[in-house]
């Protein structure tokens, strides 16, 4: 879970190029304004190559989100990179940045239109269906291991992944939608929840 | 804060009517599919009317958008109602419902789609920049209440509702854009968040 995506910096073969284009063109255009032209803007390969590959917009972003959620799959650091708490405190620190380079900010304002088409297409649906679970299973299992080596309570860990899910969830949303940054708050309160709880 | 809206029941004037149709063609069709012409066919009155008081679909959701905040507004419970432990256990039960109407759903879905407009559209992020601060405001009055009437403990009223914005703002956009409906584990490890900290 890191922005130096290896895809970005050294894409290889034709898929990964594809997947650095819509990146870029994503960041920069948000989901609403995005075609496949203007993907294909920030392609350096053949531009046919990907008419070729995808039929329309919302195919080739499905397959990009596709792609992202394998990316953050590999790149969740594992029981090895240190105890419990402060794997947990990684990924507060990750979901809850107080300081949010300008081109996650744009990444994160256009997963939350592509949330938002989840609303009323079924292909969007199932896709966040898989990215909640993922991302509720990895936080389930690092409260599970600190319950196991004695550093958490024992709390339900399914139930506070839930609960975690739907404040990173919430505060990324709303710092792109709104104008007024809260994550700051959210954060110091989450600390309190975590003492008081785990 | 209830679902019995009296414009839906019985709208007075046409900015009532027109907001009644607003609301049955978004719950419908969802802001992707919307068009003028559908809110017209939820219209009672003429529909040149419809036309003649706004120049395009997101220049009357935005006004849509303002007459329901305004609503919430007028609906919002006040101390009068309860102690501050069963005002914020009315929001939280209003918030987190585990059980969701058909319409409600459709309701929140929209409004889902309507928040990601804020994304690229500074016109749909004022606007939710008023929606979270008269929520946050909300939350934060009947916390500072129940410190004050020694109900809860001295936290930052601030701070903590802004933090349960984020949990139920998260818990909501979820449920309506993922298979898996969270909501009942995020309810009860909010419990055991209140009773730890509050």
């Amino acid at each position: 879970m890191t922005d130096a995506y290896a895809f970005l910096e050294r894409p290889e073969g034709t898929r990964e190029a594809i997947m650095k284009a819509t990146y870029h063109a994503l960041c920069e255009h948000g989901y609403a304004e995005l075609t496949i032209q203007r993907i294909s803007d920030h392609f350096e390969k053949s531009k046919s190559l990907l008419y070729h590959h995808y039929d329309s917009k919302d195919e080739l972003l499905l397959d990009f989100l596709d792609f992202m959620l394998s990316e953050f799959e590999e790149g969740v650091p594992g029981p090895e990179t240190g105890d419990a708490d402060d794997r947990l405190e990684a990924i507060f620190d990750r979901m809850l940045a107080e300081d949010l380079p300008a081109e996650r900010h744009d990444l994160i304002a256009a997963m939350t239109e592509l949330r938002a088409q989840a609303a009323n297409d079924e292909r969007y649906r199932r896709h966040f269906t898989r990215h909640d679970r993922f991302f509720e299973d990895h936080i389930a299992d690092v409260i599970a291991d600190g319950i196991e080596s004695g550093v958490f309570r024992e709390v339900d860990p399914g139930r506070v992944a839930a609960f975690l899910l739907s404040v990173f969830h919430g505060a990324m949303t709303q710092r792109v939608t709104a104008e007024t940054d809260r994550v700051a708050a959210v954060r110091a309160e989450l600390d309190s929840y975590v003492e008081a709880t785990l």
